[in-house]
């Protein structure tokens, strides 16, 4: 695999430390399967359960995984337990995959002594190659016997593919005047797009909160975080966000005033973790934050915030440093939603570029330049269409398009 | 500007000899606004008139000509003149720009002595920079003396921009006995999708159509043509189509047998000027056929189709020359039709590559691969909803995704 020991220029400096999460446990093992020399399997256990909640790949040939992950939680209320493999997503691998699948579930269920229900799947990686089941089930009895408080740090590892370095974060936060934990780790730098935006991404907390509330924060912070990224317009079979908590005091109203501050930091640490995928996409060299306002409303403006984010012009534009803002214009214009021609604001770097309909006179071309020569790149497009506290408007954050997502993906494979 | 002078390995062998159209005169010239030591401006003229019809991007930000073209088609029933400059759009520039395009449009009616809804526009190349008008009317006086019949070759190359070759196909046909000629030129390789798939294209005849029956030709020949190609999913702001019928005779039904050679020759002169468009996509190196079957309905078919077409994912993996089939069952599933995941099959290069969901067992790659290393790629794929007559199919032509791409639009401005 071309240039995946080389990390990524947007990377974090650092990875963040984690503590334990009460009733999580974690061990990772190597199964050869694709990759050498690492840990890709990575077993996560709740010994005295986790409330669960997932959100999933809205895609129509959607993996196994992501099909018996739905299924559980439609069946079952808790889960005991979460287990990951990456270099093979056993996607589009029909009955012998399913059967694959089956055959881990049973192992790990039988292991820990829990319903087959109550045991969660993703397995990540390449597409059309049935799972191996034999090199994951070889390695239940050391992964049990192995599972240990702590571990994030390995977990994040262990579940990587193209990615270039691990991705977590971590929130502390008061409810109720006791002091509550929020975990995240994700994977993911290619096939990304909105629903969803990452290939996989658990979220632990020692909180106590019930399926139906999980399931709506959940709802919620997805949309303004891995539903507002985009590498390269593509989206997994596979993609999968799932939330566990084991906190045994259940709290059954998301806007209970105590979960306030709780809110706030699940949301901050999804959004942490989706910036952190675009950080890895392939290839990126530039950080790309794209704010549409003035539009019909909030779904029109994503829908040209995402128009903007995924145009192969604009993406290239900026990896050339080139402020040809004309592309910008152009993919506001493909996005088929209401947009003002002659009212359209374009602002690079805080520097406003048009205005009514054409380049501000005083547009300093070398300022703009300069802005796109640093990592982090605002752009703000007002399209005119509705002004006010009722004007529609979203962030989106994306990556630049670069050689180097050639290098990765003409050969990934190999 | 990087690699222009590097043509398209997919170019075609030669440029076809163009006869002369009665009732058609051309000229070019040299402005120097942008290109050095070549032609960038074209003027054709009907001294006769023409029936004319046109078909445009459906940008939200449409550039200034093509809103003039919308214009006149809706205010006179015949076309006198055709202006076509490259190197800038004139798109985004304001009331600055409608001022730039009016005094063009102000000299080429005077010198003509027609009137100016007579007149037809075309401007292609940077967006937002106002049109330096004096310097095309500076021009106007050589074009109008030096119009004569041909030069088709010459205009081809004054439309071009990125462009790696000249664009232009020939086919003669016969109405009630009589020979009559179609000629069609056509320009563009970036910034070419669907709704309008290129840039700039315009096809001209000596036969004899009303302005309804010439439009509805051009409305169902797009569809299956310039519609019907992708290269980098986004959408022009100046796609312009237009066709000039110079005949005396008026058919004004488009049904009528006598017609029927001549639809299918110009539908046929369409694609083959589409098909060229994407042969010069932007550092293509593969032209890829993508056939969809069995789905819902034409019209899902083709949103599947341009699924695969548009995705990096896929479009690189070609570049790749890998046989990663996976990547297409992603981009059937991203589309958001129909489709049965476990009776998808996808034949490449006329190997059938999976059935059932999954991969034949039998499945040769050493010859998928074999296939990938040829320049035509085909794909097809039956998404296995429908079945019969009644079950929906598309073909769209696309290219792969290379460093050339990269290097052509990272630097396009400089």
């Amino acid at each position: 695999m071309a240039n995946v020991t080389k990390i990524s220029p947007l990377a974090p400096e650092s990875f963040p430390d984690f503590p334990r999460i009460t009733g999580v446990e974690m061990a990772t093992a190597a199964t050869g399967m694709k990759y050498r020399d690492r840990d890709d399997l990575l077993c996560v256990s709740f010994p005295h359960g986790a409330t669960v909640a997932g959100v999933f790949t809205r895609s129509r040939t959607a993996a196994a995984p992501v099909d018996l992950c739905r299924k559980h939680l439609s069946l079952s209320k808790k889960a005991r337990a979460l287990l990951v493999n990456a270099g093979n997503a056993n996607a589009f691998t029909g009955k012998a995959g399913d059967r694959a699948m089956a055959m881990t579930v049973d192992s790990l269920s039988d292991k820990l002594g829990c319903a087959r229900n109550e045991v969660y799947i993703s397995s990540t990686g390449v597409i059309g190659e049935v799972l191996e089941a034999d090199k994951i089930t070889a390695h239940m009895d050391n992964l049990v016997s192995g599972l240990s408080g702590g571990g994030f740090a390995a977990a994040a590892q262990a579940i990587l593919t193209t990615d270039t370095f691990a991705k977590g974060a971590v929130r502390r936060v008061h409810i109720n005047g006791a002091e509550v934990t929020i975990c995240g780790i994700a994977k993911g730098s290619g096939m990304i797009a909105p629903d969803m935006a990452t290939m996989l991404a658990y979220v632990f907390t020692d909180a106590g909160l019930s399926q139906h509330a999980l399931q709506s924060l959940l709802n919620e912070a997805a949309d303004n975080s891995f539903n507002a990224i985009t590498v390269d317009s593509d989206t997994s079979t596979s993609d999968t966000l799932m939330a566990f908590a084991t906190g045994q005091v259940e709290i059954t109203d998301l806007h209970d005033p105590c979960l306030a501050e709780f809110r706030v930091a699940f949301q901050d640490l999804l959004l942490d973790l989706a910036h952190q995928v675009v950080r890895d996409g392939e290839g990126a060299s530039k950080f790309i934050t794209i704010t549409v306002s003035g539009a019909e409303d909030d779904r029109a403006a994503k829908v040209i915030a995402f128009s903007i984010a995924n145009s192969p012009l604009v993406k290239t534009a900026i990896a050339g440093e080139d402020a040809n803002w004309g592309r910008i214009v152009m993919a506001v214009g493909k996005a088929g939603e209401a947009a003002d021609r002659d009212r359209l604001e374009i602002t690079i770097g805080g520097q406003k570029v048009t205005e009514f309909g054409m380049a501000v006179p005083s547009y300093d071309e070398a300022a703009c330049t300069a802005h796109l020569k640093g990592q982090d790149i605002d752009i703000i497009v007002d399209v005119g269409v509705a002004k006010g506290p009722s004007a529609g408007q979203a962030t989106v954050w994306t990556c630049d398009l670069t050689h180097g997502y050639i290098d990765i993906n003409a050969d990934y494979r190999s």
